[in-house]
């Protein structure tokens, strides 16, 4: 029937125009770089059908990479294996079947397993091992000095979780230089980081956060509304050993429900390589405005810590805040202005101090941006 | 320190207040139920790690419940298994393992397997079987046959990936009533539909769509615009039984990129109940105004069949839309109006005819809805 | 060039097929309505170019209708007027320039303005008068009593940010009964409300909640996570009328950032109606679960308030969860839980009591539902 | 009440926390800069109530600047007044009214208008004048010689809406160089640039492309999938000089509906610049893997014009795509691939040709990225 010819060519189109499937595009996660170091995000906690888990191991490499992640270790518990009865018990299985995608992907994968003894001493991460066979033992200080005999990196996973007592086994690992450091944020779990994140710095220890996800990552990206716990680490080339030799120098943050934690060594550049600071876009008698750009991943919350500027300061990720400063129009306009940034964390009740620095106009020359 | 405070506090807070994760909501799908008939929407093709699907059994109940279906078959490979190294070849462990997360959800899981044979005559799935087992054998016929003795209702997967000849087995199958329905529809694929709608019609049997998923499907509910693959299922009752008769009668609609093919018995009457027009909200000389309530998950998009109402007409999902109608000022305003749903497929090149009834106004009463 | 053929196709194709626009669809708010009231969503506090705000009056209707509101009134400065350079002067032209298009859309469109004097008193809106003009006066008594004569229903505005103090004029007002509403939330404001919930109820106020919205507002719809303030309006009809008398008998509540406040006699009923327990949809030793329903708009947060169910339980809106319900095994399983949501408040300081009752399964049929 | 503690507690935590509304932030619009020039985002078509839009001239400044536009010519009707009742009919004014703003927010304010006569010959905006009086005439042959005299830049807007004829009129205008443009694209209206892109073409014309806009825009941000109708400006400065001279010059593309029309010279250089290839990521025989990244705000929709490669390459805005190159394995890998973009136009039925350069490994070194 003519009539139809247009519902029919309709359908025809409609079939040839629909969109392809976003579902294999990478976002990636937007850090800056600091100087002499490439900013990686790493997640080194992470299931599959290979112990608790529920998939397979290469979905744990797209997840990843389709979310903007540089690197993973997939870390199946060594002693507790709930899927036995079905799934292989090979402990290096589930590395070898995610390595093909993740050189396709070209993201950096890492081999682990987690150690998973009752409470005390409780469960612990070693990654960067060679062969997961012979970490299989009863005895966890045999399977620390074994893993660190491979180059493995130890960690302590979760702590608060399991009762978080820092017991003589915690003492001889340390002590031992193989246990070298702790999860201070695991997963969505909200309410220990306080006393994890000090017991990371008191004893000096690398700061890990992680996803433990078991499930699949419902995520397409990473952003600072909603985002995998994850570790930002410093290394200096993108590579499997890079990120082994930043961790074993402690070069981490933690990015924990929009809020990094971590040394001030590496949050303070972070913050200051994230922010721009226009020159005044406008001036009137005792204000003037400027822009600031947050080109980071992460909402940044301000307070005021000097005499000017506004109060509170949210500076949503990957935009830019036009913001009015007040000033006293007698006295030359603020060219500082002092600030704290209350979810960039020093310490677990400490917020990164910064300045925010408006830059001179050109006295010269006419203003042209 | 004093200052600091704040920040603590601010800490504790942002702790204490984070929202709950999402991942275990359930979103209805709203579609109306028909007199007589419960709707029920449902995938009857999924896999998982037990062939050469990514996720655990669980992941399927899980996902599916999540995102508001109702009943679900997994149906691995039966003679294909590339996870055969590490993962278990019982074919019945992979209801088994889902069943019980199935029952504490409500969600109606029905066992079942796909045939896989090469080309011609291609894969069929047989869902409603209670002992996969003896169905792992080379001889299609013979595997139509035994499930057949069990109970099994067996549809072909799509026909046009593998070929799509109608050869002397598919006939076998179809004239001992063991072949019953096609997959008109499957996944995301997109080209071949306008041919198998035609098959599924002229040979008169069920017409099915389904997902066919091997990876995690990351949606969290199911839109007009995002939407899984799936099978509306007209059932008396909302059990695995209530499925399996619907299936044997037929009474089914499948939804694909936001079209609806199938019968007009069933399409008809999902549009009449899906839609409701208003009294005119207004009327001025030779136009009065209409809110056309669309109260399905379904956009429609309606092409005018007659002389009055707007050339085009689309109505979004679960949404309102006020319609200018215009006519001659000489004549009685219309009351029908004639459309053309050009995403309600009752042939492959043919959309469901429709007529909107504009409700008379109650002549002696005032308006008060 | 028989090559870009297929571009030229696809280019007519993309634009055949582009979706139509969504800005002119309205989705409804879904709040249930109470036995003998419809439940209408009302927005009694908005401006237009004809005093401070930046919008035509039509921008009002449409963005109302869109949003899914029932009625509004818009209630533009009588004394402040920064436009008056360019923008006509004319009280009751804003009203007269919306009334079109309200009609067409079935808006509830309710003549207003705002009294607008320095604090104290402050501002005050006066809704359902006929003229506007004379109340163009400068003393706020005056003022009060012509709107009173005219049918005016007036309201106290944000009064926490004038300052907030009762003085000698409110009292004179409320005595008259001419103030008969206190406005206990406006717009986005954060910081007051504890203060004015407490003062309304006192002075037995009709309760509101209005948006003061000066600017465009963005939203196409309005959500749990992200709505504009309004009152919803427990009316015996969908009528201006209704609104009027519905406020005259305080029968509303007020939607304020995700939480709901007012008085148990509609917050109670309220709840009940949105809310749908399941019977068990299965049980297991010492343990059974419910699907519990939220068919409203608003995300519920739950605390327990006695020994059973989980201790905090997040309902967000239009979804299903499933919660699982330990008990003692020994003792019979549980029908009824207490619970307190949280964000429904009956008083400053106070949650919403419930209980959740657990539906019996019925004993001698087979379940079926 | 001691029990209620918590729920006040609650209350106040919730207050304080609740996020700073994001209304006032700018989202920057990601194209790159070509050699020499800026890439300006620009609208050079929008009105206020100050003729028949429907918002004040400041909400015009905020949501250009909130969606990352950098500059925009407010262009009232200058002989179509439906508001004349109730609003100022100075021709300045709305420009005046504006400039604040936009000075604080930094975004460029071009003055202009628009002539608006019956067609033939239809309607054309003038910007870059420095007053608008003089411009109210009856004659446009007069008016476009006051226009030109005053610096105008005028272009033939939405020529297809009104006919699209090319009259004397349009002549005397085209051969005085007092029409210097054409509007190939306007706001949502999808049918006619098939004719106005050749028409700019054939005439050598400067291509605008604008959003004609008259409601509020409720975009928070521009898309890919969901953005304005703007001009892409390659400027030597971004100031309004800037953008004048780039005009005069042609140097301009038009971004429609994910589309992006306009000459070689300037299309070709932004796919370059906006395209980043990897050195294979991978490599296996007969297959390479290479990452393709986007880094502008275009989805970008390719077709392969070569013999290797995908057929189809969708690339999303801002994101990487992983692809798979498959190629003979008996000749050396492929380094260039030819393909079509179909979705950037440089003739109304041809698509860019591009290569896809696959950047070389190293030969001596380890590859460490």
């Amino acid at each position: 029937m003519k009539r139809l010819i247009p519902v029919s060519l309709f359908v025809l189109m409609a079939i040839l125009l629909r969109p392809a499937a976003a579902a294999d595009v990478r976002y990636p996660i937007h850090f800056p770089d600091l100087p002499g170091y490439t900013t990686l995000k790493c997640d080194f906690h992470i299931h599959t059908v290979f112990s608790d888990g529920q998939v397979w191991p290469t979905v744990r490499v797209r997840e990843a990479w389709r979310q903007g992640l540089d690197g993973i270790a997939i870390t199946d518990h060594i002693e507790y294996s709930p899927h036995k009865k079905d799934v292989s018990r090979d402990l290096n299985r589930v590395h070898d079947l995610a390595a093909g995608l993740a050189k396709q992907l070209n993201l950096l994968l890492i081999r682990g397993g987690e150690i998973t003894k009752d409470t005390p001493p409780g469960h612990f991460n070693t990654i960067f091992v060679k062969d997961m066979t012979p970490l299989n033992d009863p005895d966890i200080v045999k399977q620390a000095r074994l893993a660190d005999e491979q180059g493995g990196f130890m960690f302590w996973n979760h702590p608060l979780i399991w009762g978080g007592k820092w017991t003589d086994v915690h003492d001889t690992l340390y002590k031992n230089q193989w246990l070298r450091g702790v999860e201070v944020c695991n997963g969505p779990t909200d309410t220990h980081y306080l006393t994890t994140f000090g017991l990371g710095l008191e004893k000096n220890l690398t700061l890990l956060g992680n996803s433990d996800m078991h499930v699949p990552d419902l995520r397409t990206r990473n952003t600072a509304d909603d985002h995998r716990t994850m570790t930002l680490v410093f290394a200096r080339q993108r590579t499997v050993e890079g990120v082994h030799e930043a961790l074993l120098e402690r070069r981490t943050l933690v990015w924990f429900h929009n809020e990094i934690l971590g040394r001030t060594e590496w949050l303070a550049p972070l913050f200051e390589r994230s922010i721009r600071v226009s020159k005044p876009t406008h001036r009137a008698k005792g204000k003037l405005w400027i822009d600031i750009e947050n080109l980071s991943e992460a909402n940044m919350v301000l307070r005021r810590a000097g005499n000017v500027g506004p109060t509170n300061l949210t500076l949503p990720a990957r935009s830019v805040s036009n913001v009015e400063i007040r000033f006293d129009p007698k006295k030359p306009a603020p060219t500082e202005l002092p600030y704290t940034v209350t979810n960039f964390l020093v310490a677990p009740d400490k917020g990164l101090s910064v300045t925010l620095n408006i830059p001179a106009e050109v006295e010269s020359t006419k203003r042209e941006e």
